[in-house]
């Protein structure tokens, strides 16, 4: 018998709490140990709930009862997380977490600390829900060299970007209202829809793909909140779709990671992943593609990835398992060598000078128009480098009949 | 420094020698060993070849290398391969391979030996080629009860049949020709149009998701080799693609499984998988559906699972971590009872009397018309056991007004 602990007693805690109940069976046959969730910790007081006899409010209970060799840490945020998690480790317990914010942040340090006390820190749930991504890129994959990962990360965005694109002239604010409604979107959405989520689950992926820290507050990160029916109704006469991809990919030996709305056509793997679903698409020089596709959030779908962490952590005691990344933070390059088209929209007071301005600024653009209304052009540019891109835009703002450029959306 | 062997200088094999090559480096680190390739077994000579001097024809040399830790059996086939990977097995050496026939017959047997002399069996790529799949069923996914997967698992056929979807009036002979000629389908392509080769590899899916030995034998099992043209019309003008889907799935206490073309609707994560590439979507009590996606054929794409295996397998030299199926075999539900719903045509000399029938014996259906040719009748049922369809389609084949079923194409 294996004793764990649950810290936080929020959505994923009672998942992991339900999910440990519903399969007890078939979960303690594939741990080959039965297991005995001795305490789940919270601050407030759950009275007639099935935990009711296991909660503590003290975290130095479980720190010291040498009966708990895995604990699931699952409350968010950095404190008191990275304090109890880290403790933890240093007293040889294997830790499995939910937690991006903490895995971006503190993961490198706290995957040393497990390999030194041979145990493990697991966080198959921080990124992607239950979809399995860590797992396959740590343990599956190994042949390869990866050189891209690339995913729709975050259910939030997703489920407006796709609902945006489905029903006509929908705005942005009118959808984030209905997302929250429908308990998709957060009352404080800021860390969704401003890409903040997508890029801390990117920066995890990137530092376990190429074996070092990558700082998320070093990716370039763009959100969906200038995104208006307009562009959508653009993209559609394209042929094209509007999706928030999270992106890391190596060029040579350097290494770019961003976060943006991004216009992708209806062959990309990731063009089909509608609503609340996550996918993430991997690129080795072996393999070609693979997709991991599913919930990449929710209740019983995370709780699901951490459960699968604490059955793997138990098979795995005393034993290191997890590749790790070096706490030596990566120099990403920089963009502005990176190469896109843009979708650019822009008003016009005079549309024949604006399109003389295009052509000389730009070259050789595609036209496209939703009607034959002349207050308005827009053209997608043919691939260059974001710096060249930015510049033209410079100065394509600045021409006469050019009243404003409204949006400027990069295709991938 | 662990030395190992490669059974088969094929396509596999020749891949295998060849992803060992190119990113040994990285694989050697994730290995944790230095690897050592000692022999490649083939019948054939290779002179010239990057493997001349490692080439033996002897498997009796490399069963009684001590040196040699682990096999990779490549060759395909039923035998010598069983006999070679059983006697490796015995001889205490972890065998990988890429053999669906082998694992589908013998996997059972072979897993019970490996896990006896404490090494592994291991055979990622024997489905979906590159796609991980079979490590997330086994390590990943621990926490749910998997009720049902899914898959395009051939990826021949779902070219031909995304060819002839979307380009119209191709024959299926047509397009096999084009698949032959561009090397996606072989010579002699019963093993894939047929369905044969998905049923293999279903039948291990099947084996590894509920625990016990599902014999292919027992598996429904239906080829794409009489979709027409006017069957892809039919399911364009219903808004549904055609796709040959491989399930298994327990309904209550039991399990059934099959291979068959299907019709599903652009909602299905499925219908958007086109050409060669492959696609398995598991579904569990509490993760709900995830899949994964990839290319489940070719050369190196194969060769990286293969090698991914390889890997593993000296990781975990000295410790079983495959989960076993049990060699008792699963009694399958017969289809019998499964409910589906059916697109069926028919010729007809006097079509108003065609559709009374069709009101009469199917009741409530969906009429479905390509022209105003009144020789033709076709419509969607409504769902039904698959047993009560039959009937009905035998009835209905006796009406005086009908002259031919043309087909009978189930819907998912």
């Amino acid at each position: 018998m294996i004793s764990i602990a649950v810290l936080g007693y929020g959505t994923v805690g009672s998942g992991v709490v339900e999910v440990l109940s519903k399969n007890q069976e078939s979960i303690n046959k594939k741990a080959g140990e039965e297991i005995h969730l001795k305490y789940v910790l919270d601050l407030r007081e759950f009275p007639g709930s099935p935990i009711e006899d296991i909660l503590t409010h003290d975290f130095e209970q479980i720190l010291n009862d040498d009966e708990v060799k895995v604990i699931a840490e699952v409350m968010g945020g950095i404190e008191p997380a990275y304090t109890f998690v880290k403790s933890a480790l240093v007293k040889g317990k294997s830790v499995v977490t939910s937690n991006k914010e903490l895995v971006a942040k503190h993961g490198a340090e706290l995957l040393e600390i497990a390999k030194d006390k041979n145990i493990n820190f697991m966080f198959e749930a921080s990124v992607g829900g239950g979809i399995p991504i860590i797992r396959p890129l740590n343990q599956s994959l190994t042949a390869d060299e990866i050189y891209e990962i690339t995913g729709i990360l975050n259910g939030t965005t997703n489920f407006i970007l796709s609902k945006m694109m489905s029903e006509e002239g929908l705005s942005f604010d009118t959808v984030l209202k209905e997302a929250q409604d429908k308990g998709y979107a957060e009352r404080n959405p800021e860390a969704d829809v401003e890409g903040h989520d997508a890029c801390r689950k990117i920066a995890i992926l990137a530092s376990l793909a190429f074996g070092m820290h990558v700082d998320y507050e070093d990716i370039y990160t763009e959100g969906i909140t200038n995104i208006s029916d307009k562009d959508m109704a653009y993209a559609k006469k394209l042929g094209l779709d509007i999706k928030l991809l999270a992106t890391c990919k190596k060029i040579d030996d350097k290494v770019y990671a961003m976060v943006a709305p991004m216009l992708i056509d209806n062959e990309h793997p990731l063009s089909h992943v509608h609503g609340v679903f996550n996918a993430i698409l991997v690129k080795g020089n072996v393999i070609g593609e693979v997709m991991f596709y599913g919930k990449g959030a929710g209740k019983l779908p995370t709780a699901s990835a951490v459960v699968t962490d604490i059955v793997d952590a138990i098979k795995h005691l005393g034993r290191n398992i997890m590749s790790f990344w070096s706490t030596k933070k990566m120099e990403l390059m920089s963009i502005d060598e990176v190469k896109f088209g843009y979708l650019v929209v822009a008003k016009t007071d005079f549309f024949p000078a604006s399109k003389d301005s295009v052509l000389k600024i730009f070259g050789d653009v595609n036209f496209v128009k939703l009607n034959d209304y002349e207050e308005e052009i827009a053209f997608v540019t043919t691939k260059s480098s974001e710096k060249d891109l930015q510049n033209k835009l410079r100065i394509f703002e600045r021409q006469p009949s050019i009243l404003q450029i409204e949006s400027a959306i990069r295709v991938g």
